[in-house]
């Protein structure tokens, strides 16, 4: 199957247009697209390295869905609502069983996301995947990661911890199907909250090398510190089943990839953010404050403060 | 040297910011873009994979060239005015001669195409690139494949075949530094002439897999036929010398990436389009016609068609 047909039968699909309508989808040089009024382009591009981003020899369903999720998690940062996503498709053969259930998992996804395929590329060569994620902002609302103040409350959506707990389920079961391992493969993106945040939370990001890495680009960005406490972290039931406190608790700091957001929030909206996550059933956890002496303390209740080991390196 | 070091040292300079500014750049979730009044985006990406699209020991700088430029020339075959891209890279190590190396290719080729690194991924694995390339087009103006009409002239930028023959000379002598060799690692994506096109040209396309292939596109999506003039192909005189002429045909034919530009245009407006092109210093030829019968012959002189071997094939 030549590069075109291979296009035609498992990417240029109807299911994988369930978001906002193109002027000119895949096809052509080039994909067309139309910003609504008074809006401007998110966009942020990842790639996913076959053994360092996930396992070869998982489904390609549950490497697509995990994929275009931890890309789309971008948009949700930034406060944007989702749009359109080129894709990249770099593989050693056209594997067409493989193509099919890579093909079923990126619909599944670009459905739960409400993102259209625009376009993209597949080459010859060792399996990985680069994802193009672009999503639409009304002029001004984006939510960086430079506008924390001292006194706002960081919080953060979800539980932290359950996709590396679940990574290691993995390595041991490439077909694990309970809920740690759906959180490493099937992560959400906090779409709904993240445009909510807009006009609200002074700065945001997705949790993706730990939150203590992580808050550490917004503390740097805004030009503060923090006040971490260890014992407020959000940790789901099958976590805490799964290992132990402290271990979950190092899961919770370090561990990345859960996809959730942490963001900063002035003292008076806590109580407006957390009526809204109820009524989405998303827990929301106040995990701290931004203070004014710069780095990030972790405290563990009034014990000394803890020093954690360091997030994700990417070299 | 982690990925945040990196990316502020080698990818977030003024050099590589040459085009159109930025609401937000390089370092949060996302790049925030701000297209001009009745627009609409242009986006294309390509990923270029070590071993396959160029030589993993070619020098980084040509690397990184050559990949940038071949990026943006989809842009110019839509006619839009290139704005911003994103760069992905991924690379066994973080080799920082080589790094260097890359990032000064980029800024060298960015300038010449007038376009911003608005942000991107490095990530750790076989070495590849893809590049996520963003251009603007008013509404409506963009140049699609499938407008071509019986009667209009098949035309094409430049001379064809020397990409293919450049590489066979690198193929022996990577450091080779003659013209033909350029023109396979520094391509010159026809920007200018792109925009000049639109509201003229009634299909056109970059030439990236050969000729004959990439004219199929045209005729495809335009639901019509061609007929080619092989003696009228445009050579280069360093192509003439290096190879056999039957060599050279055949290279132009079906060698692809010197990117090029193919389009169709009315007969009244070829005379315009050729002072156009010569006020430029940019050959542009007549190879043919659009026809009605679908399909594409190619003849030698009034001799019966010849049959041309396939184009690049990707798997």
């Amino acid at each position: 199957m030549g590069e075109f047909d291979l296009i035609k039968r498992y990417f240029d699909r109807p299911e994988l247009r369930p978001g906002p309508d193109m002027a000119l989808g895949p096809g052509d040089d080039c994909a067309l697209l139309q910003l609504p009024d008074n809006h401007q382009l998110c966009v942020s591009s990842d790639t996913f390295v076959s053994g360092v981003h996930f396992f070869e020899d998982m489904a390609a369903h549950q490497i697509a869905q995990r994929c275009l999720a931890a890309s789309v998690s971008d948009l949700a940062a930034m406060g944007a609502a989702p749009a359109w996503f080129n894709l990249c498709l770099t593989m050693p053969s056209a594997n067409t069983p493989w193509i099919d259930s890579f093909s079923e998992g990126l619909a599944a996804q670009a459905n739960a996301c409400g993102i259209s395929l625009a376009g993209g590329d597949t080459t010859k060569g060792p399996l990985s995947i680069s994802i193009h994620a672009m999503g639409c902002v009304p002029v001004g609302q984006a939510i960086t990661r430079s506008g924390a103040n001292v006194g706002d409350v960081i919080m953060v959506s979800g539980t932290l911890g359950d996709s590396r707990a679940g990574l290691h389920i993995m390595q041991q079961n490439r077909s694990a199907k309970d809920y740690l391992s759906k959180r490493f493969w099937n992560p959400t993106p906090r779409l709904h909250l993240g445009q909510w945040l807009t006009g609200k939370a002074t700065a945001c990001l997705d949790i993706s090398d730990g939150l203590v890495q992580d808050l550490g680009h917004i503390l740097i960005a805004s030009g503060c510190g923090a006040e971490l406490n260890l014992l407020d972290l959000p940790l789901s039931s099958e976590l805490r089943t799964h290992v132990s406190y402290d271990q979950a608790l190092d899961y919770a700091l370090n561990g990345g990839e859960d996809f959730e957001l942490c963001f900063t929030l002035p003292l008076d909206l806590v109580a407006e953010a957390k009526a809204y996550t109820q009524s989405q059933n998303l827990p929301l956890t106040a995990v701290g404050h931004i203070s004014a002496e710069l780095g990030c303390r972790i405290w563990r209740g009034k014990k000394s403060p803890y020093a954690p080991p360091q997030g994700y390196q990417h070299f």
